[in-house]
Parts: structure tokens; sequence; C-alpha cells
């Protein structure tokens, strides 16, 4: 039995938009991540808090935050590469903190300007300012799949591993569409107990310090799965479509993925209080086959 | 554990062609064949015995087929509306015949000008045909989620229950990726028993008369997902990428889709013997870690 229900945690506004080959507007950011939250999102990372300087992009990091704050129910999320940036983001008043740990040294120094020890050390001051400034905050670990180069038995053998090592605080998964697993091995980790998975509406770009890793997992789609299979996700699927428009404000030409979006829902589906009919009732109306 | 190896049954040469704008010629049919054989596919679908004025871009079906049948090691389908296409195909030598049996009455009038029921009475035409001209064909039973209404739930629980009822010999599936489910459900078919996948190089295009059925799954995203779980399909995704180019001649400007051909192989992967290296071991060899 798949779980009863997962989180998607979109980090387009930070992920995404990192990437993008412009400075969005911070009134368009806004509204973006307004339109996802009313499509029924509750856990979004709103930016990075790093120097402008070295990513311009974020620059209003803070004033997005505070924005993402007034929404009902939201959690709200930010990236931060150190206790500068993590001090910067808790005062803020952000919910919880992403914190990448590289495998790969020379991804940790493109990303970081740190070797994956010297995060390492990082950690404990994090957390130490966690301590101090919002002790309320948990500390869960993910596996992100960065260069799409996992597959569904990897994710399976990896989230196992991690949970026999921590046990379930080992609950979310990044994992990327490089080279079109991204589903099945989001499918793949919910088999195995991730309930937490990282989505980026339209496949937003990914990291630019790894080549090729052009393309998270489709929020659209993500969702369009989880639901088709009964696992709630609390998101409206024509609400989440309807937020690509908010998107692309301030994002002119930026391509958008996603199949679902491109197909629209099954002929025949009824969509009630955002959720799909279970799998067999749209198929027996379509077919009549249960 | 997953299985230790499946089947992957090109159908782009029937699924594909027979709804390309254009008539291809028989020689670039021949020498696409040709290259998807050269990658080892060992199962391919050459086109549909239909009467030429019906589907022109199958009128030269039978020498496509005369010379598929000279290749070595291949399996070589056709698909029948009928017993007097079956009849054709099993003189022309053909090794297997596919038979469509659509659950929705509209798409089956649509397809094949006949009710489910009606081809339900054509079956023991085409069974004794085969009793008769090529006794030593085996039937073997696959669903298809022609408009990609399945999810991974829909495709596990559809198999399971043909399988109770049939027992192994539902061994097929052919999954879309209309809405970006399409490798996720294979993934999900495979945890069940399904050993042989329907898949179309490039993706090309699907069911003229089930709309939004644009999109097969592609055949060398789906070939990349089993080798990286150390499923063996036999197929050398170098050589199967290079076939895309023999595809397109006769084709301009057909719009081809995939991941995998996209990004090309994980970096550091090193691809021996038509085979990828256990996913632990280049994973290893990127990060350091196991």
């Amino acid at each position: 039995m798949p779980a009863a229900r997962v989180v998607i945690s979109e980090v387009g506004p930070r992920d995404g938009l990192q990437n993008a080959a412009r400075c969005r507007p911070t009134a368009a950011k806004r509204a973006w991540i307004d339109a996802l939250h009313a499509a029924g999102l509750r856990e979004i990372e709103v930016g990075s808090f790093v120097p402008p300087r070295l990513l311009p992009q974020m620059a209003d990091v803070a004033e997005v935050a505070r924005h993402a704050l007034t929404l009902p129910g939201l959690t709200v999320m930010a990236l931060v590469p150190n206790a500068v940036g993590a001090a910067d983001a808790l005062a803020a008043g952000v919910h919880e903190l992403t914190i990448s740990l590289s495998a790969s040294a020379a991804h940790s120094l493109a990303n970081l300007r740190k070797t994956p020890e010297q995060m390492l050390d990082e950690l404990p001051r994090i957390v130490a300012l966690r301590d101090e400034l919002a002790p309320g905050v948990h500390v869960e670990v993910g596996l992100s799949d960065t260069t799409g180069m996992a597959d569904p038995e990897a994710a399976r053998r990896l989230v196992q591993r991690l949970r026999a090592a921590i046990g379930p605080k080992a609950g979310a998964a990044q994992l990327h569409n490089t080279r079109g697993l991204g589903l099945a091995n989001c499918l793949a980790a919910c088999d195995v107990g991730v309930c937490t998975f990282d989505a980026s509406q339209g496949g937003l770009r990914g990291c630019p310090c790894a080549p090729g890793a052009s393309a998270n997992v489709v929020t659209e789609d993500l969702v369009f799965m989880f639901e088709a299979m009964g696992v709630a996700t609390g998101v409206d699927l024509h609400a989440l479509v309807a937020a690509r428009q908010a998107l692309l404000v301030g994002l002119p030409g930026e391509p958008l993925y996603g199949m679902l979006p491109e197909a629209g829902l099954p002929k025949g589906c009824t969509y009630a209080e955002g959720r799909l009919p279970p799998a067999a009732a749209f198929l027996a109306s379509w077919t009549g086959v249960v």
C-alpha cells in the first residue's frame, strides 16, 4: 500500500530562480509564491540567504521570505550555505533551513566553496544557532540526486541505508529528472518511506554547478502521479497549472516542462474538491472496466 | 529484487509511423529497423497489415516484414486488425501478431471499426489461422494504456488482476507517457511481473484515435532506467541513441523525445560491452560514496 499522504516541497523559487538568466522582480516572486500557496502547496523554499554579489537573483530573499511568512499554514524554507546565512535566515523568521552537503568534493567546492569536510564542520555551528534562535526547528535529512544519476533501485537502496542509520528522520528526497527517471525514482523512494518530495514548477532549471542538471522533477507531474495513485498531496491540480502563468511573469520565454499541463487531466475524469477520483473509478467511467 | 532481464519491444515502426504525417520510403524503414536491431533490440513491431487505402503509411508492410525477417535473432511482430490481416501477416512469415482489444467501445469503433464484442468474435478466427499456418506462435496477453490514464498503483493492480486470471501469460505492457508517468508505470508493472515492455524510439507518436495519446514511452529512457537498475535489456545505449539518425531519414522535422539522449550518460560512467556498471559502482567512482 502506498503512503496515505506526502508533502510536495516546492523548490522552484530557490532552485529554479537562482539559475534564471535574469533577476526577477520581487513582486513577481511574491505573486508566484501566492499562486503556489493558493494551489495548496504548504512547503515552499523561497530563496537562498547568500551574498547578493554572488547570487544577485536572491538579493531580495529576506523581503520574499517576510511575505511568504504571512501566508497561512505555509512552512517557509530557505537554503543557507553556512552559519552566516543561517543566522540571517533565522533572523528573518524562516521556519526551516536547507543545508547542502555534497558527496562530491568538486561539486561542493563549486557550489559552496567548501569541501564536504568543511561543510561537516559548519553544521554544528548552524545547529547551535538553531538551538539559540529557533529551538523548535527540526533537523530532517534528505537525499538529493542533483545530477540525475539515480535509478529506482539506487533510490530504494540509498534511502534504506540512510533510514537504517538514522531512522525516520531520513524522510525527504530531491530527485531530478535529468535522464527522465525523476518520477520513477520518486515512486521507488516513496515505496521505502520517503514522505517529502522536492519538486519545481515547470521543472525550472537546476544547479548551475552540475552540468546537465537541467531538470528538477516537475511539480505538476509529481502531484498528478501521487493524486492518481490515491496519495494525498493537498494540491489542487487546476490551480497548480494556473500558477504557471504567475511563474512566467518576469521570466518571459523561460522554458517550462511538464507532461500533465500539456495533456490535461484524463478524459472523463471528474475532479472534485481538489482530489482526483480513485483510478479505478475513472477508468471504470471511461471503459466500463473496473 | 528486480527482474534480471526484460524484453524491450520496439513499436515505433508500427505505432509511430502509422501516425506520421507523411509516408516514409521503404528503404528508410528498413534502414531504421536495421539500426534498431544493431542496437540489440530483438523484438520489433514492423508495421500493420491493414488495407493501404485506410493506412497508406503501411502499404509496404509485407516488404518491410520480409526484410526484418532476414535479421538474425529478431522476433518480427505486426499488428493485425482482423483475420484477413492475420492471414496476410502469417503468410509473410511474421513471427508474432498484435491484436488490439479496446476496453472502450468508442475507441474500438474509431480504431478498428468493430465493437469490443465484435473483436472478441474475431479472436477465435485468428487463433484458428494461427493453428493452421503457424502453430508455434504463442498467445501472450498484454495491457495497454493508450491514453496515458494509468498510474503506478493502477498498473500494479490491473497486472495483478490479469495474472490472477490467466497466470504468467499476462507478461506484456504498453504504457504511454502522455502525462509523464510512463517510466514510473513501467517500474510498477515490472515490480509485479511484467517482463516485456513496448516502447517507441524518440517517443514517436501514438494512436490517432485517442486524442492526447501523443507519447509512447521513449525507448532510450526506458532502456536507461532498466540498465541503470541492473536489469538487462540487451540493448546498447550508444547504438540506440545513434539509431535516432536513421529514424529521422525520411521524416525530417519529426519531433523526437527523450531525456537520456539529451543529457547523455552520467558523467564518469564507464560503459563496457553494452552494459552500464552497477549504480553503486558509478556513484562510487564519482562521489567516493558506495
